[in-house]
């Protein structure tokens, strides 16, 4: 498991490594938050991101946390003080373990698996969330091609559907763009609205 | 706000106790895990529940994450140590904020407020994916009644929608409650499978 660690405080950043390293992990980069950092993480790929904020001004947590929502990985963040508005924005940007005043090496390895489960179980819900609404989204856009051709062609609604289902086969196309080009189509050639 | 604390040990209970009524929370009730614990909780419905297990037995953890489940309000819970199995199963439970040794008077606070604002995030997004399944399933249950209506009264598809729409309409129903009725009906009837 790759860890960054994103800390300006060569003295905290050395604790949370230290707590790492004697958790058994040992592919852990220190990267400070300045210049092109962001790239720099980027390119790491790493598994899970640990960010020591310190005492953070609302402007450089907003910062971290347009980090946080770019890299969409697990993150944990630790800070010495809060206020609910802080944990609130925290919480809306995914991040997935906010810990105030928590800085101790020995609680460094189980907030970095917690951040990492927490972080699965959301995106599994979101992957859910994002697979309901597009299976609805293609139904939509199915029938109302099959409304298209039932209507132009004075077809039934399970031939429409055969039509569809037969073109997109020998097209080697999916289902629901095959719809999308008819209704597209439809359009320019003023047909069925 | 209405807080629950689940203690097993008065020391304990006290310094979350303290720590909430330092930062202006009055509405608290210590309740032991002991006897008919859950159903006193139930009653009690509170905004949010502080759980301190101290150092929890595999078995006794399971047993609150059964309970935190059928309770489905923000949990904060207080462990004195945990691996990796124990962290992953109460993520799974849906504990708002899991704590490993982080039992201290002005640590409460922040962790509560970090609980409900989790839970709330989480929860919205459970609404959205339930919303977006019920969406789904009711799209298919309308366009099978209007297949049954266009194939045995011999309908377009927009009269058989109309149809349905005004029975629902006239009956004072959910058009998905009349398209079920009629699936069951041509069931029964022997009609369109």
């Amino acid at each position: 498991m790759r860890i960054a660690i994103v800390d300006e405080s060569g003295l905290r950043a050395t604790i949370l490594e230290e707590g790492l390293r004697e958790a058994g992990y040992d592919d852990i980069e220190v990267v400070p938050p300045r210049g092109a950092f962001v790239a720099r993480l980027e390119r790491l790929a790493p598994d899970v991101v640990l960010m020591d904020l310190g005492t953070p001004s609302r402007d450089s947590l907003e910062e971290m946390l347009a980090v946080s929502r770019a890299l969409a990985r697990p993150i944990a963040m630790f800070v010495d003080q809060s206020d609910e508005a802080m944990i609130g924005a925290a919480i809306d940007a995914g991040v997935s373990a906010y810990v105030v005043d928590g800085l101790r090496k020995d609680r460094v390895k189980p907030i970095l698996d917690l951040a990492v489960r927490r972080f699965n179980a959301f995106a599994t819900l979101k992957a859910e969330l994002d697979e309901a609404r597009t299976a609805l989204a293609d139904r939509k856009t199915i029938d109302r091609a099959k409304t298209i051709l039932m209507d132009s062609r004075n077809l039934t609604e399970s031939e429409a559907y055969a039509l569809l289902r037969s073109t997109a086969m020998n097209q080697g196309r999916k289902l629901v763009d095959v719809a999308n080009a008819l209704i597209t189509a439809s359009a320019l050639l003023g047909g069925t609205k």
